[in-house]
């Protein structure tokens, strides 16, 4: 994906232009009606983001599925699950013993915060507090995480959510 | 702001002439005595950045006053508050309820490290760790906190400072 | 450094071929059997990349010594130890106090995950998951570490890892 890497230089709305194109033609099932920000670059072809997502600047992203209307802020990084690299031999280097890429899935309607790390799926309607590790799959639609490792702190179904209590 | 990204991809202290030239002209009651780093990118124009603040390659700068003589290490993210989009209303998607962007303010003199992320204001004279997620305001001069969330681990003004307690 | 920030524009296999050859003539010691990704800088010419050694993209290397054939995910901070900046006098401002450059040690055969941030020596063979944040030294060989601040969770030398595990 070195062509990813050279666009994601290109500033402005120019570039969310062309990179809404670029990811069309390249990638599985994406849409054109995507944004992705500045600097944000993909490592895997087989990436599919669907309709209305916003992807922004600095991020980088994975094997991976983002589902409709979902919201990445600044510096995401969503990888292509935990297990890219294995290291049960201790003999054998980490770089020679292989791994497996997943493709993750981010539901959704969901808002991922700056800085936050993905490595495992996402349900519907989530939302990832800025800064966290999401590091196990969050399976209630709703919910809303935070931390390192990112813990459920609410559900946006259960009723009104009060953003101070995000982070106490 | 699409050309605060084009400008940061000039290289060396070419670079840092050019940007702080730029944001004092378009940026409000910004100083033109600032160092702002490579790849680092502002995304609002209502930023105010005082005289002797440097801020280190790879930030996102959203819109926030920095006070004079802080210093932000590398990949730095200081967010428009932490309410920049809501989603209390589950049947409508997040991207279309709206949200409201503040100027949060970074007192002087403060230390800010390397991948730390800023969602509200600091007082003067604080450090925040390296890593840390500061969610919270942090009232008191001189704090220095770390973790994610970020919690006050000491203060500047209450003596002698031993940087191997601050991540223990 | 200001032409590590040019070079790392160069998108593609180009861009790591030419900045293996780069580092290998302005860093100590350094090979040319390195791969350092897209948007990756380094800030001091005393830093020392040993043999099969891979760098992802995004990632910020300081003064420090990389062992053979580690591995660096994306946006991976190496800062140069945790005394960059003196704090300790709050009448001077802490730009002007001085503070220490330290060349910490990654060793060999680890693995750093993407967003990671270490700010002191990692013994070899180590694996540091995504997202941490590493202030203390790991002194023991082997160790996994998680988490803000990172703790020790499993050793690879003490038998078979569970992936699953290292986040819970």
């Amino acid at each position: 994906m070195s062509f990813s890497q050279a666009i994601s230089l290109i500033p402005g709305k120019t570039g969310i232009y062309i990179r809404a194109a670029f990811y069309r033609l390249v990638c599985t099932d994406t849409s054109d009606e995507i944004s992705v920000g500045f600097l944000t670059i993909f490592s895997h072809a087989d990436t599919t983001i669907e309709k209305g997502v916003y992807i922004g600047p600095q991020c980088n992203i994975g094997k991976c599925t983002i589902c409709a209307d979902t919201l990445l802020g600044s510096a995401v990084h969503i990888l292509s699950g935990k297990n890219q690299h294995n290291f049960d031999d201790i003999t054998t280097s980490i770089q020679k013993q292989g791994g497996k890429f997943e493709k993750i899935r981010i539901g959704r309607d969901c808002w991922i915060g700056n800085n936050a790390t993905v490595l495992a799926d996402v349900s519907d309607q989530c939302v990832i507090a800025a800064g966290s590790v999401s590091a196990k799959s969050i399976p209630n639609k709703g919910d809303i995480v935070a931390g390192n490792p990112a813990r459920v702190i609410k559900n946006r179904l259960a009723g009104s959510v009060d953003n101070e209590k995000l982070f106490t």
